[in-house]
């Protein structure tokens, strides 16, 4: 069974994912299909490039991805489909595919052209509805590529916040909070071990600096501690607590770490 | 594999939606199971019913939906299955339906009555789980209609909140606010070409007129504009912004269209 | 087609719960994966241990539940397996599954440690997808338990909060708080039958008592009643209304049956 897996800003609690999910399951009865969220922020293509970077290796391979964030829906932006890796992904081409790309450089980029794979009627506010659902239906039941539209060559690239790497020090920002109020920031895992020794020392804004562990467990209830992230990225957490609230951090607050 | 789509106000958080589903497929285990929405306002009708109109005909032949918005469920308020165009619709008689049924006339309406298609014990609280779930299991195995109870003719309808359709204007009003702060009307789209030019002047309340335009993109980030929208009703919208919270509408405020 | 039910605290809108969900799809395609909730309070145990107890039941035989509420990730708490009734329970050893093993008890529990069932890589933060996602679908795959690790007699259990339970009254307190605002209570059903007469008066804090009646819809709207709760436990409901805003309670509150 293929999987198909959707994320969009598009809302958990209206009709909107559930019109997608119909117009796949008609076209594609057999698909498996997941949510990733259908709550990312209206029109926030950070976060939605963010959390599709962040999952979709761990996906069988020949899934589907369609990330549907989509502020320019009935303009003359592109729409594309790609394979990238192992996998095919679907989207606007407005950047939110392109975290994605950088990881996985892509074997081929069709623009979505071909009216026979869209709805017969394609209205101008919903194409995850009338366009990526369908490309995604087919694309599931095996139609090549090929058949979408003409290949090119160039796409959108969102830039990545970029963090800056020293010898001893690097300085980042916060770029995402989670449900536990955990700030995960941009300074890469693999970054840290290059700096030495794990007696490393993270400060955030103006706060005093706490330590990194290896495990949330590593420290104490109520205490920051800063520990290598499961998404491949420094996070700052508190034990039994939200980092968020408790230090009153958000998205975009300095991050230093010495080592 | 047939698809069963659920539509309650039972709240994601809960298990209440994971009973019924752990219900479903024990009777049905090769089903398709779709969340519409489990965050209707509990008990508001018109919420449920306005969904289900709008993302139905986009689901497979066949489809069961299953509507529960029930805030009458131990009473005598009767239990109904019926098949309307293509699908089945499963729920309570108490007009959760009936807006689907205004555009699809039912072949077969019948009153859910054989115990043998319930769970064995019938709470007075819950009858998602007990009585609506394993009916859309069983219909979902090619039980026939006919089964499930006796036919009935009268359904209770519930009223579609009526717009003033005049020769140069519509009078109309705000039905739902959606997770992107779009304001929907109940001012259907092709009413809206009968005026005439696309160059309309929509108001709502009190508020300055805006400009109606084809498509998001065609306003201005900021300003607001009118749309025709994707369930076939004028929108308010705010491109790259929230409608609702920028202009202060909520639903039941008016709405009125100029040629 | 065998069945996954997953219950985290990982929220709904991130991309934790679509990398379970990958892994799984990954390993076992076939399976049918059904969210029980994934909004448990952080690290809440006793809103997790209720609302798979709660469930559990109306699933098909051989469902592999994973219920991670985790605050011990990394550490050295165990991870364990669990045949019970007719059902697997994967997750923490902390008491998460306690609830349902006190109405289930287990025929066999395994202590996870055997690698070859864990992706390759173990992360310190995410054992949900690096350990329990996996081995959830090898059991899904058919997978017997004894090879997951070595059989273990003692788990760690959750205490259930006690009510009192007298000869004509009953003392007990709130423990949950669902979408509709009714207010679950740690008082079962079946004790309130050996009270005698339907004639039932229960009390809130200091509150004025109100009736105990057979459903919702025997309430007037807006007057609080007692019913028989679908979980098996008393609750308390304001018809039309919302019970825990309207007369102010939460969990927690004290809640007294008298005969």
């Amino acid at each position: 069974m293929p999987t198909i897996a959707l994320l969009t800003d598009f809302g958990a609690r209206g009709w909107f994912v559930a019109s997608v999910k119909g117009v796949i399951l008609r076209i594609a009865p057999q698909v498996s299909i997941v949510d990733i969220s259908h709550e990312i922020p209206p029109q926030d293509l950070e976060s939605a490039a963010f959390s599709l970077v962040s999952c979709y290796r761990w996906f069988p391979a020949d899934t589907v991805f369609v990330a549907v964030v989509d502020p320019g829906v009935g303009s003359s932006r592109k729409a594309i489909a790609a394979r990238a890796g192992q996998w095919f992904f679907v989207g606007p081409d407005n950047g939110v595919l392109s975290w994605v790309f950088q990881k996985e450089a892509p074997s081929d980029i069709r623009s979505l052209e071909n009216m026979q794979y869209f709805l017969a009627e394609v209205s101008t506010t919903f194409h995850g509805r009338d366009i990526f659902a369908p490309v995604a239906a087919h694309l599931g039941n095996g139609v090549a590529l090929e058949n979408f539209g003409p290949q090119i060559q160039q796409y959108t690239r969102l830039p990545f916040p970029p963090a800056a790497y020293g010898k001893y020090t690097i300085e980042g920002r916060v770029i995402y909070i989670d449900y536990f109020g955990n700030a995960i920031t941009n300074i890469g895992n693999e970054a840290l071990s290059k700096l030495g020794t794990r007696r490393l020392n993270v400060q955030v804004k103006n706060l005093a600096p706490f330590d990194f562990g290896g495990c949330y467990a590593d420290g104490r209830p109520g205490i920051p501690i800063a520990v290598p992230g499961s998404s491949g990225f420094l996070e700052i957490a508190v034990p039994m607590g939200n980092a968020a609230k408790a230090l009153g951090i958000g998205r975009g607050d300095a991050v230093k770490v010495k080592g």
